[in-house]
């Protein structure tokens, strides 16, 4: 055993091991150090993570325009991948007027899965992923779990703003309650899909729809950034913390511009009576996605509403990791959600 | 809206956002920087961290004489606080030859929980904790559950080594089968405690008899430290990281010397078999304790076995935070475990 083995022996295991005071007793200097990647990673996610830093976008300067090119060479990129892990098919239609695209796995949905359909909300920062970023979300779990899945090419920002994103995947849970009984949908989105996905209950219930048999908020949900993750993000990145001075209470995107955090139906999980009236409810993330903290607390808050909730934190990766099909750790993700589905939706035909 | 939040909107949202290089592709270099307390926390909970900070433990040099007094006095005050917030009662006898504590609520047991009874193993690195640790553990649970409470006085390091721990909880574990069902019986432990909790869940397989109804493994696990929280745990606390080189493949303590990660006992969840057998299985943590991303990925080992497991993370607080009570957070903590036995453990009467 090497010496710094003995050296952890005194600095763990100590109940009460607390924070060094740097500014004042609860703020904590940081000092400069190397963090090595994690070492529950596998081989492949090391090699996907070089490819990840790889592919990192350059300075848009905020030029949408160009934003939403990178993105979608980005998206068609990771579109290649999944197509060469699944096979699967697509088509492309209208459900309540709004675009969809249908994925359904190459053999068909599974028997058991025949009464039941999930809804995708992509993500993109609100402002892209529509196309091949919404089929990266679909095709996964359209083969894990044998199921149809319907990817909403709801409208974006910064043309439109809040709710149109929850009236979109409202209408298309609408359409599809003419043909699957409500307790078979799920829904789930990753990144701004997970807080569009969370809004979305809240929508579905303010237009008096039964709610859906279940929900996962990938990445993201209704609630604003909080705690340590948003502000490790920065430095866990190699630059200074994204974040100065106290945290916005609200979402800091155009899409909500001017929406209080006060509206339960853009922040159900702020709001008591939302969040008792969800659905059982998947959060995962990776264990460096600035969104990891407010995953935690979401899902404390929906245990202490006596909802169904449960909480899958992958170490060491980034924000919507599993986007990146070629490690098993994002296969580990797709089975964690394609069961939590299962468990969790009604199997009864119409 | 200040300009900074502007700046989250390019650098959030965005799929595959990922970690700069440095030494290498997948190694990042922190730089300096100075990190608040996190926002989620309650007032309470930032007046007790700077208690937690006072209350640090001075250089003792791995003095155990020293390191008994220390932690013996730290835990007589934390025993004081949870005197003042519990009415419970306190009873020392000995269950199968092994000194124990039988706390019970000051108002009884409920009635729902007549026929059920809760195992504590305390925490203190393998080495202190009895008495006044084991209580501090103890009342909470009793009270807040309304249930008895039995915490093990087992024999500790270094005086004694693996699998000493693990054959005292069963001696306990098996005098209890006498009187309670198996499958009404929990057991619990924070930190050494929790990995304690694991071994014995498969020591008690190994010994033929049936499995208790739900653990709860707080603040470590029966798995070697890793991933991301062991590293940052060091910086978290304004020091250089604890841990240089290669993480060890067991954990770096007297107790479990000798003793390899292939052993299926003393490292349950590193066995595809042992992991398998669990029983219903709460994990929960500090955000910052560094055994956090231990706990993450047994909760992962778990869910892919197909056994019920559930998983909370407390952010901003450090390892074994609820030992503190005068904070909401730590009322929460009692709940979340409270509420898991009450899911999981049987009510028939033997």
């Amino acid at each position: 055993m090497r010496p710094f083995h003995r050296l952890l022996l005194t600095s763990l295991f100590i109940a009460g091991a607390s924070i060094a005071a740097a500014q004042d007793a609860t703020t904590v200097q940081i000092p400069a150090f190397v963090l090595p990647e994690s070492n529950q990673l596998s081989e492949e996610a090391r090699a996907v993570l070089a490819r990840m830093e790889e592919a990192r976008a350059p300075d848009l300067k905020g030029d949408i325009k160009r934003q939403r090119e990178f993105y979608g060479r980005y998206n068609d990129d990771r579109l290649a991948e999944m197509r060469r892990s699944f096979a699967t098919r697509e088509e492309r239609t209208t459900l309540g007027g709004v675009p969809v695209h249908i994925v359904t796995p190459g053999v068909g949905p599974s028997r058991a899965n025949a009464a039941r359909v999930l809804i995708n909300v992509h993500g993109g920062a609100f402002m892209w992923g529509s196309g091949s970023g919404a089929l990266v979300e679909a095709i996964p779990l359209a083969a894990t779990m044998g199921v149809k899945v319907v990817t909403v090419d709801y409208r974006l920002a910064p043309e439109h703003r809040y709710p149109a994103a929850s009236q979109d995947v409202t209408a298309v849970y609408r359409a599809l309650l003419k043909t699957y009984r409500p307790e078979n949908v799920g829904i789930y989105g990753c990144s701004a899909g997970g807080v569009i996905t969370a809004q979305s209950v809240a929508w579905i219930r303010r237009e008096g729809l039964p709610r859906p048999g279940a929900i996962a908020t990938l990445c993201g949900t209704g609630a604003p950034y909080s705690g340590d993750s948003i502000i490790l993000s920065g430095p866990l990145g190699g630059n200074a913390p994204t974040v100065s001075g106290p945290l916005p209470d609200v979402l800091p995107t155009s899409y909500m511009s001017g929406v209080a955090a006060s509206d339960g139906a853009a922040y159900p999980l702020l709001s008591e009576t939302e969040t008792a009236a969800f659905p059982p409810t998947l959060m995962l993330a990776g264990g460096r996605d600035f969104a990891a903290s407010a995953l935690t607390l979401a899902h404390r808050r929906l245990a202490a509403a006596h909802v169904r909730s449960e909480l899958y934190l992958f170490d060491g990766l980034p924000h919507a990791f599993f986007v990146w099909p070629d490690m098993p750790e994002s296969h580990e993700a797709y089975r964690v959600i394609a069961n939590f589905f299962d468990r969790h939706l009604g199997k009864r035909k119409r």
